[in-house]
């Protein structure tokens, strides 16, 4: 064990703020000086072999370093209106003699899933189709598709649906290429053992029918460990698709509610991840690069997509959801989660997805309009952005400039506004967008939520340690953090 | 054989314009719009499922159909400072057992292959060098490297190099994959067959030491095919390395002459793929997506890379060439020089590069100042630029609003310019760019060539068919092509 040097919690915050700030803006001339712990070995005018030797050479605790590099892995993306019907072709010219195909009973009618079977047939490719995916998947319903899949053993699959489908045919291809793991060996941690994935696994081809999740992009599979109350995942990027295919035909089915919902997603995966903590400001630094993990924090390629995803999201979403014959618009947002999907998946998400999921899980009875369920739901984008006003103006102080670069996507002049009001004009401009967009709950009390439950919703968020990391500005000490967290519910109560 | 349609030309190139820039601007609302042929059968009001079964369903010639769709596919990237050490744990994560590891005579005395040898050493995975790389390669050189690797049988490969190392790695890794193949078999039409690669490859690490090719992000390997005296190569995404380790430590090593020819060559890379015709005006549409080239013209993915690697390019370069110790400067060209390659590498090159093949084999006797080598030598980047003020003043007219944003990259007040005028104040923006560089021949006179030389340029740049039919507004017709090539080499011998 090494003893941590204990300062106390807010004058650690301020000065971390203050030496991301320094850092992010001013890149350092050198690796070593990016690391305070560094200095007092770093002679003036050092050589550059100086610098080598000593990265190979210094004893040092790894968990007590920062990250000095990021890695950008995303599956290779294919997009145009009407190329689901060239996935056969695909799976024909990777050798695929046996195709595990996976969906859900809705998607299973839609022409989607036609294109994709008949690409199937016409190059005489075997297939079986799992058509039992649960929207929300949980654990249980998780191990059903694996236990389907391992005897079939596929040499590839195709999941043709939206994020529930593809993060499903992620954990069935993961799990049949690992038939001995216990199903908690690959979970995040604390939940699961959070093992990194060595297996090569089969090739995975996404066909994403929702313009949201970004699922057929990234590493990362999400689902309800109703053993543990809580919404977690499993997360390497050799879980990633191979190939996702991105085809604006298959969104034009969404209804308008699904469009809103699901482009919110969209709109928070890019936030998240353009106002996610610096990479090289997260520790511990990974000893072996297979360690690095997926939400690494904001990087200078992340912030390319997340910033074009946002700026995509805010001019086309709208349109998207009022008219459903805006065929550009659609196409557009079906474009900036893809961009959002690469953004967040090498960055990763913080504040609005941690509060996310107890938000979702605890619903005390909502049914958001325009879903045909019958029962309760507060769709995920939905619960993602009601938190967003506050998330945005308490993360602000973080980085004031990306936070006003994020209000200048919302159409906000930003040329006299101080940097102090970052958080402020972003909030706002947060609130304005969401109640545009129309039959938005603008906040948790439009959702049922009363204050009483808002000690329920703290101690849900607390276990989403993989996401609160990367949340900038987030106090490190236990209490203070719950304080924070609750003030961030209390003020999503209403505005 | 199918009819073409003759119509005189110019009216061809202008009415190919008119509705470029419409298009481009104006996605249309279904595919079958973009493709004016479709519109006799279309009928008003069409659903959904219509549209597809058109698509399925009509017999079309697909030679003359236009492109519908993109792909986007790019190596893993990792970015940092010391990150070479990891490579060793890259391979025994990847179970790699015999590593061919590729470099060439200098290189093999620099930090960057120390690294990299001890990292395979001290995970004690087995490994042999073949350090016999010839920059700029040729097809006797590549044969001789792929003689190498055949009887050793890698696992894996690692290049540890510039583009020309990258570039052989990737041919030694696929001809080994293909042991009974002819070297013409994959060699770039209408020189070689052009056969698209389908065998998985062995991984390929991939350390650059230069900030310039982006080879590590991407599928192309360029080589001499000195028989048909014609710079050439392969391209398929296929070919593209597992992982891209870049490391700025490693440019260091580069001379102030190596950092200013290798940034001209990010430079025109990032400005010949925004301004690359747009994917779906190029024909022919594939049959099979395995056909779709990585040279496919410009795409809302490339066009977000090509864009920022223009800005940082412009922004950093200066300051990497002048100043050795701007350690920032240089991180940001070695991210550049990938970010570009992410960019060039899905959406292709044009003019500029297709001409700067000829200038490179028919250099008249220049020798380039800060290149310790005992021949002439017009290096890669300075052959590329050279043509670029007069490149870019003549495609402004097929998109002069992404000319403009070009010349904005460049630090130029574009409030009042016209569009009419976007060629003409890049190609001002650019030579007073490489004016200021310094150390640059300014236009083709300074490299020795006279009006003489220009026919036989002209006629070395019309056999690089794969990257000519990118250029926008060059004319189809061979004689007015000639003329346009020839009045490009003309308006550049000085400025």
């Amino acid at each position: 064990m090494v003893p941590a040097i204990r300062i106390p919690a807010s004058a650690a915050t301020r000065a971390r703020n203050l030496l991301r700030t320094v850092q992010y803006t001013h890149p350092p001339s050198c690796p070593c000086h990016s690391n305070p712990n560094h200095h007092h070995h770093h002679p003036r005018s050092p050589t550059l072999t100086d610098h080598v030797r000593r990265h190979m050479a210094t004893p040092t605790d790894p968990s007590r370093e920062k990250e000095y590099a990021f890695e950008m892995a995303a599956s290779s993306i294919r997009f145009g209106p009407g190329s689901t019907k060239e996935v056969g072709m695909d799976f024909a010219n990777m050798r695929a003699k046996r195709v595990c195909v996976v969906t859900d009973s809705n998607v299973a009618k839609l022409d989607a899933m036609k294109q994709a079977i008949e690409g199937l047939s016409r190059e005489g490719i075997e297939f079986t189709v799992f058509d039992k995916v649960r929207v929300e998947p949980k654990d249980s319903s998780v191990k059903e598709a694996i236990a389907f899949a391992k005897p079939y053993q596929p040499d590839a699959f195709l999941a043709v649906g939206g994020g529930s489908v593809i993060d499903t045919a992620k954990l069935m291809n993961l799990y049949t290429a690992y038939p001995e793991a216990d199903f908690l060996d690959f979970v995040n941690a604390p939940l699961g053992k959070g093992l990194p994935v060595e297996r090569a696994l089969k090739p995975l081809v996404a066909v994403p029918t929702t313009a949201g999740t970004g699922s057929e992009t990234t590493g990362t599979a999400i689902f309800d460990l109703v053993s543990k109350r809580a919404k977690t995942g499993i997360a390497h990027r050799n879980l990633k698709p191979t190939l996702g295919i991105c085809d604006p035909i298959n969104t034009r089915t969404m209804p308008s509610a699904v469009h809103a919902s699901s482009g919110l997603d969209v709109l928070c995966h890019s936030l998240e991840s353009w106002t996610a903590i610096p990479y090289n400001e997260r520790t511990p630094r990974p000893t072996n690069p297979i360690n690095r993990p997926a939400y690494q924090g904001a990087n200078p390629i992340s912030d390319i997509f997340s910033l074009q995803a946002l700026r995509d999201t805010v001019k086309y979403l709208p349109r998207a959801v009022k008219d459903p014959d805006d065929f550009e618009a659609q196409s557009k947002m079906l474009l900036a989660a893809t961009l959002a999907g690469v953004g967040f998946g090498n960055a990763g998400v913080h504040l609005c997805h941690g509060m996310s999921y107890p938000i979702s899980s605890q619903n005390p009875g909502y049914k958001h309009a325009g879903y045909d369920v019958d029962h309760p739901i507060i769709p995920h984008g939905v619960s993602v952005a009601v938190t967003a006003p506050a998330v945005f103006r308490f993360t602000a102080a973080s980085n004031p400039d990306r936070h006003l670069a994020a209000a200048e996507a919302f159409g906000v002049d930003i040329t006299n506004v101080k940097r102090e009001s970052a958080g402020e004009v972003l909030g706002e401009a947060l609130a304005r967008f969401l109640s545009e967009l129309g039959d938005q709950p603008l906040g948790l009390k439009n959702l049922g939520f009363k204050s009483a439950d808002i000690e329920g919703l703290v101690e849900g968020t607390l276990p989403q340690k993989r996401v609160l990391m990367l949340a900038p500005n987030l106090n490190s000490e236990i209490e203070a953090e719950k304080d924070e967290l609750r003030g961030l519910l209390e003020e999503s109560l209403t505005y």
